[in-house]
């Protein structure tokens, strides 16, 4: 008789889980009832069959695919940028855990951080028009210019054309991929990838090693959606991965918007036909801007933590009607120099005119009294200030 | 002192009427109080006054433009093709005297018959691209091969692709101008305007010898958008022409349609404007067509003697959901030979295979059973049939 495998260590028990496969959703439930990984493993076959794991499953936990674990440990040593975020770590983005369907954890290599940032997916044909890349580069750079990080699925076509504009500006950008980190698909796209490792992030759900395979793209797809406040799919054919990518978003409760197209493109079929169920029509990103605060309160309420309250998800954060009254000059020059999505001291220092040491007794006295919040280093206007009349207590 | 002018022929008297010139609404009010333009010139200045004439108006129904009142009856005796129809004429086409502000009176060159047949507008930019052009020529042809009458306002850009494509394959197409029907505007669509007065008919409110001004053309859309049952527009910048017609046929409780474009695209502007607004969106005459029912019995039920049932119009013939139960072979082939929107005898014998005095006789077994309608001579489904179950007494 085998006993189960005792994993101390959380890593390794979290890639013996995800490497185990078959259906996600047993493995899940079991990681979420146990708490972690170790104890998930720890739990033993009566435990695991009772959260729904077949024999394959329970075999592979017992007796872990060696090589594999040992590939994907020997990956995630081999740089400070690369991870593994477990969907039980507070680390892990909390649209992403909210969505259905979250995976086990996500391998990231690049910038973490940028996954508790707004992001916004651009997604579309791998076949696009050079006018449908032309818009997803102009839209990825207005995303970018707005300090909203672009999300794709590094694919040919309309997403590549995303990424690529958001790298130009030196924007944030995220490419969701649904081959193991130390692939790449397509292999033309290596140099890409590396950039955005660099400037960005690439993040899987498949363990290191995993080669591309045909049906692990509409998985991909549900992460993107997740991940995101909002899928904007531009050009796209009737049946296609945006157009699976923007139904997985709308029963996410994300915002879905099309780019109208005319009707002697056939890539606009897919637009024009999700115009018609009711997404959003978008020519630029001011068409989407509006629509983004409920979900940034959504994205705010459920940091680390905090409980998250759909009920409060619907309601337009009262900061947007009007600002806060201020009776501290400086308060008042970084209250307007924060926005609705988390910015960095640098900029703020730049937007306010104030020094970094200054910013940031400023910044604590407004999120003591809950004017302000910050995120991973960055801040922003809290979604739900006290009262828009009341004056802080500078104290 | 004058004394009204004693007018016994009715054209004289509605031409008089039309030349006086000013606010339409007066002038309309006194038409429809006195039942006819004859009876409203010999109505005198106490009753011109009290529906709301001006001086200059009663001055013009004293002392008439003898040159242009020559010139119009000088161009209505040049061809039995020309005609001129008073509102309160039952040849008046119903959709257009329901629509707000119904000109005093029709000239027209051509077949005045077709100001009864289901017409649906294509209009937009005068400055269309080719891709533009192309959409309104396929729309057209599309509206055609239905048996639907394509209006349009004989400009240049999509007008004229419209009218251009409706004459090519011998469909029927009307135009409405801002001109007197003497004159042409632009100057070089002299040639078409001659086709559609040979094989479809030309319109205005405007008396001949009317020259091309500025403020004519807007009174103009609201001629086409009130003789149509639907607007589509394709192509247009967010400020012209076609957004007013749009506002117009919305107005006027059509429908409207815009075809959706590219953000690249300037000339879709207007369209994308118009889809944010609630308009369908459209890229075939198969997006527009299970909308016209309803508009469709609003023709039918305000043939000239009948009252219009404004509650009635909202429902959809239940014609569409099952046809009648029919015991007689014949009458059955020439139920389904017919269609909701009229049909000439030829192709009705086309359709169903039957000699001309055979179907004759059927259509009229049909129509005195409430189960088919004729208008000017094309028969159609009745709206209402008397019941989708009950059979027909052929008798």
């Amino acid at each position: 008789m085998h006993r189960p495998l005792a994993h101390d260590d959380p890593t390794t028990a979290l890639l013996a889980l995800i490497l185990a496969g078959g259906r996600l959703a047993p493995r899940r439930r079991l990681l979420i009832d146990c708490g972690d990984a170790v104890s998930a493993l720890a739990a033993g076959r009566a435990r695991w069959q009772a959260a729904g794991l077949d024999r394959r499953q329970c075999q592979a936990l017992l007796a872990p695919d060696a090589d594999a674990l040992a590939h994907a440990r020997q990956w995630l040593a081999a740089s400070p940028q690369h991870r593994l975020i477990s969907l039980v770590d507070d680390a892990f983005p909390a649209l992403l855990a909210h969505a259905p369907e979250p995976p086990l954890g996500l391998f990231v290599a690049g910038d973490a951080d940028l996954l508790w940032q707004p992001m916004v997916a651009i997604v579309g044909s791998r076949s696009a028009t050079p006018s449908g890349q032309a818009i997803a580069g102009n839209l990825a750079r207005q995303l970018c210019a707005r300090q909203l990080c672009v999300a794709s699925g590094l694919a040919a076509g309309i997403d590549a054309a995303a990424h690529r504009a958001s790298l130009q500006v030196a924007g944030n950008s995220v490419a969701v991929v649904g081959t193991g980190l130390d692939r790449c698909y397509p292999a033309g796209h290596r140099h890409m990838q590396d950039q955005l490792v660099q400037h960005g992030a690439v993040i899987s759900e498949y363990a290191p090693g995993t080669p591309p395979r045909a049906g692990n793209f509409p998985a991909r797809n549900r992460l993107l959606a997740g991940l995101s406040l909002a899928v904007i799919v531009v050009e796209a054919a009737q049946r296609s991965g945006a157009m699976i990518t923007a139904r997985l978003a709308s029963e996410a409760g994300r915002e879905v918007f099309a780019v109208p197209g005319s009707p002697l493109n056939p890539l606009s079929r897919g637009c024009n036909r999700l115009l018609r169920d009711g997404a959003g029509l978008l020519e630029s990103i001011d068409d989407l801007l509006p629509t983004l605060p409920p979900l940034l309160r959504l994205l705010g309420t459920s940091l680390p933590g905090q409980a998250l309250d759909p009920a409060s998800a619907d309601t337009l954060p009262p900061v947007l009607v009007s600002g806060p009254v201020l009776d501290e000059t400086e308060q008042r020059q970084v209250w307007q120099a924060l926005d609705l999505i988390g910015v960095d001291l640098d900029e703020l220092g730049q937007r306010s005119g104030l020094t970094v040491a200054r910013l940031s007794a400023i910044l604590l006295d407004l999120e003591l009294a809950g004017w302000a919040l910050q995120t991973h280093g960055r801040w922003q206007r809290a979604p739900t200030p006290p009262s828009t009349t009341a004056s802080i207590d500078a104290g």
